[in-house]
């Protein structure tokens, strides 16, 4: 006779949802897989008296989260509530109750995640949590198993759904980004409040907990540089495609000199590059690695099935795992390394300024840029008349000495105002 | 103190070469991501007199595999030795022995895959074979665990490197076939002999270990249609482009009507569709997944460093599990399912046409479309005078009314020849 491991759900909202219609669907499959039966044995929700469908008696529900994770009815713990105090401290309980926990909370896992991963370890418990990160997309796993015998170099991600929807649409349409937003928190693609997303923080957390993993060092989200999509006009799209570009939000991670350089950022890029091709509310991870190479991860990065598909594939294994009273691939914390400031990037740039329409301009700005030490590579002139632009794309050069250059520029007189200054990412991005 | 976990190499080429390389240089690393020491400790090579640089004492070197098998010093078995019937052997007795097992071979997988999943589960013993996939991507793991609790729609692969390098080359240069070919097997991108790649053997080996996984059933290699891009021509391609297409060899797997339809050959791919924009020999593998939707997993298909990368995360793997005397993910055999002939296959054709420059040629052709219930979406003429092509792109018909139509076609009198017939693979691909 087939075993039973006995879930507890904290939470049963939008990816609980997700988890509890794929685990009966899937039932039998997921049993012949397992060796076992998985049984949603107990669910933590904040109204008991809505029916979920979920086939369980009223006794099944509480409003009480620590009860599910307390209860000797329960194996295996999945916490899908969100919010970080509460689950961070409900979380660490079961680890320390021997319970290995699923999670697929990426604000939590973003800001304590080290911690968390140093609690596993100690009670030798499974904390799994392959749904943070890109919702459907294999990446926590193939990262910390599959290339496990590698060294990662770079992790080049598209990390936010919404911010690459409006981003295509505006790449595609030439729309403007007031109105591609209003229309996505039209459709549900985009909330009432946007900012978690077009402000950058939703990937910044992302691509911290990406960086940990990466580099086997601690990256909370608050390391991570931010800057949103908010700024990017339809012109600066119709800059990069000229130039062979594409325009993304990009989250990017690597390791120079001993410090981890980790930015999440609107970015030119190359048209070439396999993330370039990432069009909609697809997520991509790109990982570049010593012997691996160029390797790409690519799906949705969000919605309940999605996600709810990543919890269950880390429940099957941590049931897995515990019925064997085995543990799975553990985090490395061992290589502390210091976070390098954003003035320390070495990139090229893009720069939009409005000017006056007169004789001797681009000579003044020219030698605005040549007395920062940036040098410039390309430059021409947009528009005429009234709303005469210039656009310059820089040699690669410091971050502060770019932002030296801009500070100059705005108090120049020839100088409008500086309209856009976005990185510019060629194939082989920092160093 | 560390635990060593003392390696046994059958092979020490190509991909051992690899594999030694990487143990060797993210020893520290790898030490600290395992809770031990991977050692090699012993190596079968044909000629032990050759020194390889592994740093080992001579008598770690035999030419004998069985010895490293049955070696009391030896924990797991790397099998990179190639082959079918002696790697066979040495992989079974080593199972029998309780020893897991690591390989790269793709061929003896693709012919014996099933048979080695049972001796490895009666055994109780590990069995990993990312590496004879598509080299570097994490393909074998995500699909064996990270979508364990998902249900696998269809898997649709760029498998092999060296015909997407060549088709690479025609469509972005308008190359012959012949002068690529000779290019790429001049940079050695592609054997002396090609047939294995050009035939497409070598994809359907990898596409029949992919369908098995996808649908916990028993598919053999010589169950995958198979047909290669010998016969894509300059029209082909520039015919694709113009529709919207690229031409790639595709490997495709899915579940119809509770038969595995299982193919690799080149398609007509919307250009829009994520594997198109897979360039030189890179591969990717497309996942359709009920709950997760659409993944693709992208990165080096070849190579020592990206192979062996694959082999290393694998033996990582197995050492974790063999030092908790417990097991990893094993392969569901529980739904055994026919093969679907191809003559069953239901999708839309480009039927290219040399014929006689008169009057009347169309209508002749029409009919003989109309004769077997092809039905007829897009047709028109291709070149003049003496060297008239009619281009014919058909609704979804069935294969074998496609076939019948084409033979009919060969006996009309103002059809000189059928140039070239490919399968156009919609976004939705076969039904």
């Amino acid at each position: 006779m087939d075993r039973v491991v006995r879930l507890g759900l904290l939470g049963c909202g939008t990816v609980g949802g997700g988890v509890a219609t794929i685990l009966a669907r899937e039932a039998d499959d997921i049993t012949a897989r397992t060796g076992a039966k998985l049984e949603i044995a107990r669910v933590a929700v904040r109204d008991t008296t809505k029916d979920r469908g979920l086939g369980l008696p009223p006794e099944a529900f509480t409003s009480d989260p620590s009860e599910v994770v307390e209860a000797n009815d329960v194996d295996v713990i999945v916490e899908v509530m969100g919010g970080r105090d509460r689950a961070g401290d409900l979380i660490r309980r079961a680890l320390e109750l021997g319970k290995p926990v699923v999670t697929a909370n990426k604000e939590l896992v973003a800001h304590e995640g080290p911690e968390l991963y140093a609690a596993a370890r100690a009670a030798g418990v499974d904390l799994a949590y392959e749904a943070a990160v890109a919702g459907a997309i294999p990446i926590i796993k193939p990262m910390k198993e599959s290339l496990a015998g590698d060294h990662i170099d770079r992790v080049v991600g598209i990390l936010n759904g919404t911010t690459n929807y409006i981003l295509t649409r505006m790449s595609e349409e030439g729309a403007a980004y007031e109105d591609v937003l209003s229309d996505a928190q039209a459709l549900g693609y985009a909330e009432a409040d946007p900012t978690a997303d077009v402000g950058g923080g939703d990937a910044a957390a992302k691509c911290a907990i990406l960086a940990s993993l990466a580099f086997d060092t601690s990256v909370y989200a608050d390391d991570v540089f931010t800057a949103g999509i908010d700024s990017v006009t339809e012109v600066d799209i119709r800059v990069a495609d000229r130039l062979g570009y594409v325009i993304k939000l990009l989250g990017i991670a690597s390791v120079v000199d001993g410090r981890v350089a980790v930015r999440v950022h609107p970015a030119f890029l190359p048209k070439t590059h396999p993330l370039a091709s990432v069009r909609g509310s697809f997520n991509a991870i790109f990982v570049q690695a010593r012997a691996a190479g160029e390797l790409m991860f690519y799906g949705p990065g969000a919605g309940a099935e999605p996600t709810g598909s990543a919890v269950v594939g880390d429940v099957i294994d941590v049931a897995r795992n515990l019925m064997q009273t085995a543990r799975g691939a553990a985090e490395s914390q061992h290589r502390p390394m210091p976070i390098r400031p954003i003035e320390d990037l070495s990139t090229q740039y893009y720069v939009l300024l409005d000017v006056e329409d007169e004789a001797g301009v681009l000579a003044q700005v020219a030698t605005v840029f040549g007395d920062h030490d940036v040098s410039i590579a390309q430059v021409w002139q947009e528009g005429h008349g009234d709303s005469a632009q210039l656009v310059l794309i820089t040699h690669r050069a410091r971050e502060g000495d770019l932002r030296a250059t801009v500070d100059s520029l705005g108090a120049t007189p020839c100088v409008r105002s500086v309209a856009s200054v976005l990185r510019v990412e060629a194939e082989v991005f920092d160093s």
